[in-house]
């Protein structure tokens, strides 16, 4: 099982070289150099293609994916409590299925080849990411307060999906407290117990919101940050999604705590949460990759646009047209982002996991190809995506998607949203 | 010569409609109800597809798509001093013609149909738009002093490719003074009364910069826009670019005068000028429309990211999730554009000008389809575009466009940018 990628233009440490790639298994087996005894059972032309290490995803709901632009432009209470959660209630692990199907149908198609995702359907999630081929990091959110019987259900549920997938190598795990507002200080330190114990990292949202600091503040005396610093969550290696209204004494905690933070800037300006601080993050060594979030707040999981959005926002927003650069973008969504997940990904680079994909250059947005990685992080749209190759298998080939029947997906999506509408 | 876009989804005063929509010649000769005696040679299938007037980018410079990714990540002096001026000044009318043909190509591959230009060489915007056959208002640059020989020979070439192009009736023009620092109060004089003679609205970079605005105040001892009002510019139908650091008089001055704000959200922000005060400006009842501005500072002429960029940045600044909304995102890159350049465009509507685009629903970001306004702000990307429509003739059918050739673009594009930097 080799593929030979030919003669590409490959994204190798920031920088473009033309090179021939060859995978063996699941493995970049050489980059440039053939390795001894390889063998191609499939030769792609890679002349006029520009390969990248597949893109990371470092923050989503994909079951979500059903409730895209059923809620806009509305306050974050009308929107959460007036118009999802009521969808969300409704909602039945099949269709969550459904919705988990098409959030990596988008992924795939525009360049995602590894996601994160928190979701409340029992092995949804696994499933969907394990027939489309995806590499992902499970994590079932988790409320409860203290030992409540809620809360030991979605504990039992997050351990039951893991032993069910445990033998998918696509397939890892984090344990997902939902949020400070959402677990009590009991039920928190039970999951950082568990973790501990099953040497299992964490995935929480935290500071998305000006109201969730001011309550940490009044309940607990301290920030979000510090309070679950406090607590030793960061003794586990965490992923913390958001950190947008986080001070420098916050940012000092993450960074020497080597928490990784997973930057969501469409979703935060969607909601009206404003923009984190990305650009101090970076400079003060903290570890930070990109999310989407759900398409409930972006409204798509196309990690080209929020590349886009990375890259130009910060420079908008400290008025400094040299902060944040394309090149660190593409760190961002790529290597940093595989850092924070623990998996060998994230750079075309012998023996790392063949993670790749493969963008169409004859676009206009592509040319002249002046500084093609620019081009991904500053022209590109996602849809230049022609073929992926997540864990040595192509599962996108001259954009046909080789997973996935895209008609029956669409019909179903469109079917279970009249069917929630209805109910409401 | 009659096209019939049969059962399509077309987006219509901000709603979705399932109909039926009849082009007669250049214009649009009913909606849902056939034209007595109308007959169609060319029927498109719009079952699977959503109309939408096609977009209009209202500041650009076409011939900058030649510098694409060339000089990122610098300071604003350094990119245009130290990179952009010195292309520009090796830059031929003939490489000009490529830069404004490439962003004709990227223009119509994502859904415009209507771009304002001001560029420095005559006649070669004319010329690409023309064989392109998009919609374009050109407006060739102006600097002077006074009556200085530069200045008169810009506005002769103003004049000149007018005359060259005035049987082109998809080729309109304006007068555009480049700034306030590149045109001296004498030569604003003179230009602001040869529009008034020549009846030709006016097209000018305003407030774009915190320079700008400092330097008026010293010179002046007013602000960029008080300086224009006073000049009587805005006597004169104008169309102003940027507007990021403006007051609240300004705003005032902008709205009384029915000044048209061209806003560019995404070149504010890569050049680190920061964030126009859109919501402030539609709430004052300012026409505001959106550009790309060039590929040089965008990094791309890609309507749909700049609309994305639109909704979503002054949820974000101004913390208010309801701030923009889809749908006037949408009528600022379609009707308010068409209403700034005086052109009768930009609504699907009997009697309109048949400018239109179908977009391919067929898609994971189109899907599920819960609100079809929301995802062309929201979700998606622009390549959904699949066929465009412009004076009633179609330049691009099934993703292929029809009236350039791409190959040979790319290749001319890439060869140009190889000598202008052997060049340097």
């Amino acid at each position: 099982m080799g593929i030979h990628i030919k003669n590409v233009l490959a994204v190798i440490d920031g920088t473009v070289k033309r090179t021939d790639i060859y995978i063996d298994g699941n493995i970049i087996a050489g980059v440039g150099e053939i390795p001894e005894g390889f063998s191609a059972d499939t030769v792609i032309d890679g002349t006029d293609r520009l390969a990248s290490a597949g893109l990371v995803n470092t923050h989503t709901h994909t079951y979500m994916s059903l409730y895209r632009n059923y809620a806009d432009d509305l306050s974050f209470s009308d929107w959460l409590f007036g118009n999802i959660s009521p969808l969300e209630d409704r909602t039945t692990p099949d269709d969550a299925y459904v919705g988990a199907t098409l959030a990596c149908a988008e992924m795939i198609r525009t360049g995602t080849t590894t996601f994160v995702d928190m979701h409340m359907f029992r092995g949804m999630t696994c499933r969907a990411a394990d027939e489309c081929g995806m590499r992902a990091v499970i994590s079932r959110g988790l409320c409860g307060e203290g030992d409540d019987e809620g809360g030991q259900r979605r504990l039992d549920e997050a351990f039951g999906e893991m032993e069910e997938y445990k033998n998918n190598s696509r397939l890892t795990f984090m344990l997902a407290p939902h949020a400070i507002y959402t677990c009590d200080t009991d039920y928190l330190k039970k999951v950082i117990a568990l973790a501990g114990e099953r040497k299992l990292p964490i995935n929480i949202h935290l500071s998305e919101t000006r109201y969730e600091v001011s309550q940490a503040v009044e309940k607990y005396g301290v920030s979000p940050v510090k309070y679950l610093d406090d607590l030793g969550m960061f003794g586990i290696k965490t992923l913390a999604a958001h950190c947008v209204h986080i001070s420098d004494e916050d940012i000092k905690i993450l960074a020497d705590r080597g928490v990784s933070v997973a930057a969501n800037p469409k979703s935060n300006m969607k909601l009206g949460n404003g923009f984190a601080p990305i650009k101090k993050l970076l400079d003060s060594g903290v570890n930070v990759c990109i999310g989407t979030d759900s398409a409930a707040s972006n409204n798509s999981l196309n990690m080209f646009s929020d590349m886009n959005f990375t890259a130009l926002v910060h420079k908008g927003t400290s008025e400094d047209a040299q902060a944040v650069s394309a090149v660190e973008v593409h760190r961002m969504a790529t290597e940093n982002g595989a850092a924070a997940l623990g998996i060998n990904a994230g750079k075309i680079e012998k023996g790392m996991l063949a993670d790749i994909i493969l963008l169409d250059l004859n676009t206009p947005q592509f040319n002249p190809r002046n500084n093609l990685v620019a081009a991904m992080s500053y022209s590109a749209t996602g849809s230049e995506t022609d073929t992926v190759i997540i864990d040595g298998k192509i599962v996108m080939r001259d954009k046909k998607l080789l997973t996935i029947d895209e008609e029956k997906l669409y019909y179903e999506a469109n079917k279970i949203m009249e069917r929630l509408r209805k109910e409401g």
